[in-house]
């Protein structure tokens, strides 16, 4: 049995793993990766950036936009086929893949394709059909092995009940679908379909979508999702699930009942905990299954670190990377570098339109009790929104109304994901309104908007004060 | 004669102007705009706007994108007509028209149409046929006059040579057009032309495109649009011009010929400062009859400003507005608000891909012996650039070598003139590479790039020092 020894071994190969991995090799460790799948990228290359690639795909195709803003119809006619609507996606997905196999080799990490296992805290031992296992020895494990879809027992196995694992394996485009649960995944898939012709009905257990975002911000998504077409069944619960022979009876409490072509499950995901001997390793779980972690990413094992879904919320591609960069600065004990964690991190949701938020919502501002004044500008008062023809959209600013520093960060509209990136910036940097009036915009951008919302909020500002010293407020 | 007295008459409504008003109207002044044309916008809303809306239309109903990416051809079969590729400008002009219309009303803003001209250094005389003229009281006068394209003397007068006014007047999209000039102007039509498989030559009388651009920008630049089909003619000289029958014949010097149907004339701008009386109201002149001003954009009047394209370059909407506000601050003594210009301006080209610009290029780092190491990050390397199948664009980031600060910002690619705000922001803070490192992105997302052109900054700089440290380096 071949062993080796390693600065640090990494289980799982996904957003978090890769960057754990790169950062501790760019500074002279030996690393090695540990992957079960035959590909590497794990779920960000297998799912979230396949997800991201459909969107893109519905949207085209769709020609929704063309026909709008230029009068023509440009759609495909009739249905898009799955093979029109899977191509780019492969393509993309086997790219990602590619590029983080490239990547490992660049610095130099050394993979192991097979089953990684815990024997004791130090040891690894890599299974792979008809190969003899591998064992690893390591001074610092990470621990980043992700998370899969988390599927209810109440639903039956039937072909037609998806996940969002399943889905991009279709073999031809239903004429209906029900989307169980309305979380972040839920809400873009239903998206996706519903702007490709499906007839998509969402159900939902909550009467608001996606309520760690700003209310606005929701409710702006709630609407466009309507326009979409969607059927939002909210707030609603499933009574019973069955599989008929002309689809897939879908009963909700109350009796009303939906018959559908295709199912898909949007009911979580739980975190890859379970197969790797973390007892062996002596690793602590907590709720749910979750590794537990304190704030440098590290286990109740000093040299075992994990980052990633397998440590829970916010559970995205992003996040991940971050929390990995930092357990190995941590871990590795790397002088001068990235010596914080990022102090605020963004969501960002792909629906259509895209969704992103950082910082304070105008709701915790209210809960928190902090004094506030918030800004509003719409893509439907702004030369590039109208140019691409995106009337729904807006930014809305929070700003500390004391300090008149920026405390959050809200958007809904094309772009929003990039978007956010400049009040994030703004944010991180302890910037005030002055940023905002001092900055030379490009025009047309939506960027510009930063500069209207933050007119709005002083005007706002100025209004209360003059309400205030004339003793109209009372607080 | 009916007379007004006005805190502050506008020459112009175009970004300058318009911003010029709101300001001061907002804080509570009395103002007056003139406008010699019917709508409201002028040039911005008139030219800039309807050139940008071109762009978004030619890319989308070109089709080139989903045939790409798709596999599938979603193009508009045969040729675009004149009346498609017209049809989203005309909305979005009128649009922004009213936009502007309404603006002023909101703010109580005094509307003059007709063509003002001093009578002396207070007072405007506002002419319109078939009307009384009307006389206006200035404290304070703001020429925002704007400019007009520049159509040089050897052109014969054809309805088959346009320039960017006319172009929007187009009657049938033509089989062939040459672009005269290698501007910004020349560079965005040649762009949208070619695209809609217009054959399009462009010539231009230096060997460089945008030469104010950073080197790898203006080269990817040429790459891009020698891609998309440009025929560029560079550097090269028009000899001579002939409208013949069948189509313009355009002569370059060393004899070479080109037969088109049609010619965009891209030779620059001149300022509007010919027709309003300045002699009047004692306003000099400088270089190419460009009105000149000190830093408070105040011109050797005292109580005369003047912004936007009528001082000269940048001559963009964006500085046009920077200006305008500044100087009304400077003119009105507006307390508390605005007490800087925004010391970066950024260059927003409108191109296919766009390209964005803010602070130094590397060869002005060179030329002013800087100290600067450079990072570059593509979009072929980056999960959201796959996804949306950008294979050519890239951000490249100028720091400081020394204090590693954020000195210049340079992108290539989609929505490259909104990404380059993020670096816009991070320089007028003051940041380092810090800020980039450690915030955490949204994934996908092109604006993640700022991260890893980063990276590359910071490895070029440890390379660079460990050679220096080696005694490799001789400097």
């Amino acid at each position: 049995m071949a062993e080796h020894h390693y600065d640090l071994v990494v289980l799982g190969s996904g957003a978090a793993g890769e960057k754990g991995a790169a950062q501790a090799a760019y500074f002279g460790k030996r690393v090695a990766m540990v992957e079960k799948d035959y590909y590497l990228g794990g779920a960000t290359a297998g799912t979230t950036v396949p997800s991201k690639t459909l969107r893109e795909t519905a949207v085209t195709l769709s020609g929704v936009h063309a026909r709008q803003l230029h009068g023509v119809d440009i759609s495909l006619h009739g249905h898009v086929s799955v093979q029109d609507f899977l191509h780019h996606e492969r393509v993309v997905k086997q790219t990602e893949r590619q590029r983080v196999e490239t990547n490992m080799e660049r610095h130099k990490v050394d993979i192991f394709k097979g089953h990684g296992q815990f024997k004791d805290p130090h040891t690894i031992e890599v299974v792979a059909p008809g190969k003899e296992p591998e064992v690893l020895k390591a001074d610092v494990v990470l621990i980043t092995t992700g998370s899969r879809p988390r599927r209810p027992d109440n639903f039956p196995n039937d072909p037609r009940i998806y996940d969002s694992d399943t889905i991009l394996q279709m073999k031809r485009m239903p004429k209906s679908m029900c989307v169980v649960g309305g979380g972040v995944i839920g809400c873009e898939y239903a998206c996706i379909f519903s702007c490709l012709n499906v007839d998509v009905s969402l159900i939902h257990g909550r009467d608001i979508l996606l309520d760690f975002l700003d209310r606005d911000i929701s409710f702006g998504l709630r609407n466009c999702m309507e326009k979409l077409g969607v059927n939002l069944l909210m707030p609603k619960r499933l009574e019973s699930v069955a599989a008929e022979k002309d689809g897939i009876r879908m009963t909700l409490q109350g009796g009303e009942t939906i018959l559908v072509e295709a199912v898909m499950l949007a009911t979580g995901r739980q975190s890859n905990t379970d197969t790797i001997n973390l007892d062996k390793a002596g690793v602590e779980l907590g709720k749910y299954g979750l590794i537990k972690v304190n704030s440098d990413y590290q286990t109740n094992v000093e040299h075992i670190y994990a980052a990633g879904d397998v440590i829970g919320a916010p559970a995205l591609a992003s996040t991940g990377m971050e929390q990995a960069r930092f357990a190995i600065m941590k871990a590795m004990k790397l002088p001068n570098y990235k010596n914080v964690v990022a102090p605020i991190l963004p969501a960002g949701i792909y629906t259509i339109p895209e969704c992103s938020s950082a910082g304070m919502t105008e709701e915790q501002c209210k809960e928190k009790k902090i004094p506030y004044v918030t800004g509003m500008a719409k893509y439907s008062q702004n030369a590039r929104g109208m140019i691409i023809g995106d009337y729904d959209g807006f930014l809305k600013l929070v700003y500390n109304r004391d300090s008149m520093k920026l405390i959050g960060v809200h958007v809904i509209g094309e772009i929003a994901s990039e978007l956010v990136h400049l009040g994030l910036a703004a944010m991180t940097m302890g910037a005030t309104n002055e940023l905002f009036i001092n900055t030379c915009f490009n025009y047309p951008t939506l960027g510009e908007m930063y500069k209207y919302a933050t007119y709005d909020a002083m005007g706002k500002k100025a209004k209360l004060e003059k309400e205030a010293a004339r003793g109209d407020l009372k607080e």
